[in-house]
């Protein structure tokens, strides 16, 4: 999430639609398999990936979820048994790529990020993924093992809601919102961290504190940039006329767009805060440094005029009058006092004390 | 208001469309009947919930007003008589929602943000209404019990103006009517803040006020969140083929409009001011310490040289021959003097004093 | 034009469409009509503001001025004459609006905001007015007295131009380019005013040249507001299809529509300069404080050193064997002259003097 | 270029469509007649300016080029001559417009800035161009005499390239063309001042540059509200159905069209750098600060320690035990010496030096 | 590319469409011609560039590579052979071209840039490739030799991937493919640099990282105005409803479209970081700048004061009854030590030290 710039680059030269990955990337791909009606359950985890595509029928739905989307073998089954476009598995295997959907006449391709916070580092993790939809098949790729998916898991194994007795589709709805509702709980962590840099802010500003906005404001930076495109692919998912989609789904899709939103607002508004906290930082910084020069002035100019008169009469001459008078020493510390409650009265004029 | 996140992640993982609300919430709502024809007028407190739908008629006009949207049990009855779509009764329950419009055919579904003033913190607080519109129905759903719908209650128990005569399309208009003129009050506040921090600023400048001008800034960026969206509902409402809302109605819900876009104008006018007196803060603490660094300038350079002058003459070397001068004290004396005018001179020069 | 906020929230709680002013505000309405055809020309006080909608024929033009909209009696006549919509009277009236055209079919309703530079504060001062046309009148209603309409109407006695040989669509458009003629003469007296701030800043920045820059920064801020949806309105009017424009007239709306965007444009361009100004005070006054700190620092340096040679000197052991030395006082002075020309040369070199 | 504001509002007040020129403006114009086909040349200085419409006929093209704009009379002449709608001539004689095309169907009227450099002040000047193109002849209005015309001049005149075979639409061509190629003389000019500026900056910042950054930066709002809405009149002119361009020339206008983009392209980066430049002047002066503080204090604080252990032992106490000590004074001078090497290695931790 | 401005101004005053080049930039075109099916393959460098339009048959695909366009005899050859519009070899040849589409029915013409970082400076360079689609030949021309479409020329050699299967829209795509996807090496190169300059901002910052900031932006700016207008070039590519791009090459087109909109995104992200960083690089210096002027204050704000109380007892006045008390020297030495401690505890309470 905080990298600038993830590592695709490599592919270049090669022609397009290669599956490319370095050897040490290349973990074995996890399938497992969900097929439900509205009465029967049945999870496997299939051995023979060719066979896959027989779950092409629209009389049950089946959810293939693929951990692992860097076994490029694998993935070259998956592509030949349901007949992807090479691009689709680019997309899918090369995994920096920019929300989007597509629309393949007899399946649609969705992708976007899965946001999380590391529970050990604190910090923002963000993984692709893709869902192809079919008649009565949802395939969903996921780069690493996580828990957002768990829930619904269970959704389907208790039966709770509508998921057994709605079709594929609104397994897909299922499947985007659990991401998009995952993104309120990473912005439900970075907003409270804003708030206790702010309080923070007006106590002691330090050094660490302008290091933490600048690091959450690179955090939303990357936060815009993966959920924004993912507006866009929900808005073109709500207008499609794709047989895929369903009427009653389309509410429901509407909806999940309409957390979209929310979440853009909430990034949107974020990062007008921490610009906000950021101004507030500097006028801090710069408002102590004020009142460092002011303690330094006051100080100085009472006590530089006082030291020259006393310097005076530590001078040598032989003829100074005033160093015979029985009252000079009084006489001189008057003086000195007088100088410096002058310059004190001046101060409080100017307001400074 | 203030809140950069409003707590709404917990429902993650759960079934969309269920309502889930913590505990110590959940409070019995308060359910209001207002039932009116030009001649007729009746006010109720039902006692079952259930036949609330009966009012589902175009003979009068119905006002159902609820207070407390956490009560999830009144809402599932509410839901089941009316035939609520299960994401609509979760928007109402749910309160962290976008200002939208949503066109169910049989009635319009809008909701927005009520934004007051708490009179005690002088805090923006915002809650979220929701207004059902059926035909001969409106149901209102707040989250606490407030004032602003009173005045809407008394004109149409006076029979003032044309609430009335018309119908249900009307009486929804005059509640968003009283919400949006609320927002008005609610500017007018922050605006005449403004003033004074402004009126402040070029007098004495002082770190308080930059907390204020930040938290100011913050209002606006949420106030700007509330309203935005609303204009964009608005718009669709006024564009909105739906036989609910009649002729004579459509000239009044584009003077809303209007009046969104003029609230709209006026947050973002108040924000680019603020931004203004944050660059004015900036500035005048910057005046500041230039001024304070002229004064230890001035006083440190003219008595720098002149002390160095003394302290030439408090050494103790043995063949010092102005020491033994009689007119050694008065010369030292003098040059001292010239230094200091001449230092004097210069900063004028300068025109540093 | 100057206010952030005008008091428009008073009316919170009324119906819409209700005519409520404070008292104070309101004063009697003076009407007056002109009514003329190419070679005719009747000038009248109306006794009776019931009759005026006997002007409502096509066979003359009619201008009917009325000053002092808050006379709430002498506007429900003109309402009731000639049968304008409630919201169109409370518009009329209520002088916060948002520039706007409307078309209620049998008239058009244009309102927009006169802009002037009061000649004894120099502030900028706006109005509403709102001119309504029917076929054959126009009607149009001022806050205040003034004199921009003063030279439309000598141009109408003295028959000048074409104003007397088109319709009342062109004298709503004379009355038009009056208006928007005068943001020119606000803005020449802007952008003189800038041009001075500009040249005060490179001599001498002090802070009243900032306070001037923020308070013109609102001023824009605000003609910005006033003068944006003209645009837009200006724009609908050309683009609208009503039997009350005629041909001729549209190339005259085009060209206050253009006249509107160089407004627009030459407001857009002062807003960058003066925000280029700022940006030029803070680094004058960012310079100068260089400048005082060199000089203060040049002062010290060179004589914290000698001055502590000095002190070395001035100190009462007894054994202190320099002091016995003949030569002892001048080569403490060459030692201190010495260190002072080392710290020359060292600026020198760095560029300091 | 750099008036915030040209002369236009003395017109406000008199009837649109008024030529009114301050008399000492107005100068007699010079109009010029060039009539040719591919095989003839006539080259004219008219005298009866009434007679100019006779070239009104499609067998030869006829370029009229007419400088000083401020000519009333001339120009009341001319309008009668061609028909021209009185507000095309107040455009053409009030030249502070905004470029803009026209179509007034037997004629098209494009006006647009021609820029350039004055020679001797380094200055950026602009002048309006207004394009008259009748079925063919063009009509060109200059403000002052120039040279851009010139190489047009001569390649009529020595047949070079397409000119002469082709119509009076690509007359107009290439008179625009001709224009918009000297904005890049004028930007050249001015990207070498911005290069020559950031060389300087790096080395030896003055207030100097700064005032030059703040200049530079003005040019650059001027030079873009001058060329922006030209994109929009040539996109227009691309767009337009009339008679009066040919589809060849319509290749050439798209051309064009392309070189306004870039420019504008330019103008963009170029207000980008030069803000860049700000911020990086700013720094540089605030490191520079920083580096005088930093001399300051590392004197200041080696110095005020020992010079304090030096004013110790210049008490005059009858009882201090250490004046009598034989080693007394070069045990002082070692802790001074201690105390600034003290200092020292601090500084050095602190990497101040 | 990190030149504000390419010399194009040269050609002011030129017809358009002329092919004018300083002598010494002109260097001789090298030409090579791949001629392939999917069995066979051809390659040459052809020795009679008139004869080049012969490969125009849809038998073979033919890739006619141009390196050097400042050979302007080759470009009129080349230009007559193809039969090409003078503007498009104009744009060819002058070579500071905004990347644009144009379809002249026949052909596509496209032209964009190709960036690439010099391995020996590191700086981002970037030249113009112009590609010409025909009915089976495609025509690419560059400024200079480089390696970016060798691993394309391979790819056909080994018959690698679709390329020798599919058209010549196919190869217009894959050269197209190559040179966007050399952008992602360039801005991954630009990430790392930009990742070390945020490592050692926080660090120690010198006014090195400043100018390298301030020269990234200045890359970045000039990246930006590279790709976006291919961006636009490519979704106007995407929607042409031209014969010459067939259906499959269709996808792979939005793909490169994909990439491209994928590197703006990656280029904003990158100008947001960069601003950032600037950000940071003036708090860190203010932050530093703070720290020095507190040891200063602290040290200067210690010693004062009790410099002075040496300086008191320092002076020679007869009648100082202190001096000749016993303990007089430690009591003035404890009054010190207290004044010392004094501020000691201020500065902590003001949590300075």
């Amino acid at each position: 999430m905080t990298r600038l710039f993830n590592h695709r680059a490599h592919t270049a030269g090669l022609p397009p639609g290669t599956l490319s990955i370095p050897e040490e990337w290349a973990a074995k791909a996890k399938v497992s398999v969900i097929d439900f009606t509205e009465h029967s359950l049945n999870e496997t985890v299939p051995e023979d990936l060719t066979r896959l595509a027989d779950y092409l029928t629209p009389n049950s739905v089946t959810w293939i979820n693929v951990i692992g989307v860097r076994d490029v073998e694998a993935m070259h089954i998956l592509g030949a048994a349901f007949n992807l476009h090479p691009l689709v598995l680019e997309d899918i295997v090369h995994t920096a790529q920019r929300p989007k959907l597509e629309d393949y006449q007899d399946f649609l391709y969705l992708f976007f990020k899965m946001i999380r916070v590391d529970s050990a580092s604190g910090q923002i993790l963000s993984e692709q993924v893709s869902l192809l939809l079919f008649d009565g098949v949802v395939i969903s790729f996921q780069e690493r093992e996580g828990d957002v998916f768990d829930a619904v898991r269970d959704r389907i194994r208790q039966s709770k809601g509508r998921v057994r007795k709605l079709g594929a589709d609104y397994l897909m709805y299922i499947l985007l919102d659990a991401v998009v509702d995952h993104y309120f709980a990473v912005l439900e962590n970075s907003s409270e961290q804003i708030e206790s840099i702010e309080e923070n802010l007006l106590g002691s500003p330090d050094s660490a504190l302008l290091s933490q906005i600048h690091s959450m404001k690179k955090d939303f930076v990357f936060l815009r940039k993966a959920v924004w495109p993912l507006r866009e692919a929900l808005a073109n998912l709500e207008r499609l006329e794709s047989p895929l989609i369903h009427g009653p789904t389309r509410l429901f899709l509407r909806d999940v767009y309409d957390h979209t939103i929310q979440v853009i607002d909430t990034i949107e508004t974020c990062r007008d805060v921490l610009s906000g906290l950021l101004d507030i930082y500097l006028s801090v910084v710069s408002n102590r440094m004020n009142e460092v020069m002011k303690v330094l002035t006051i100080i100085a100019t009472i006590f530089i005029p006082i030291t020259f008169v006393a310097g005076i009469y530590g001078m040598n001459f032989e003829s100074m009058p005033e160093l015979k008078q029985p009252f000079g020493y009084p006489a001189a510390l008057a003086v000195m006092a007088a100088i410096a409650m002058g310059m004190l009265l001046y101060f409080r004029k100017k307001d400074w004390i």
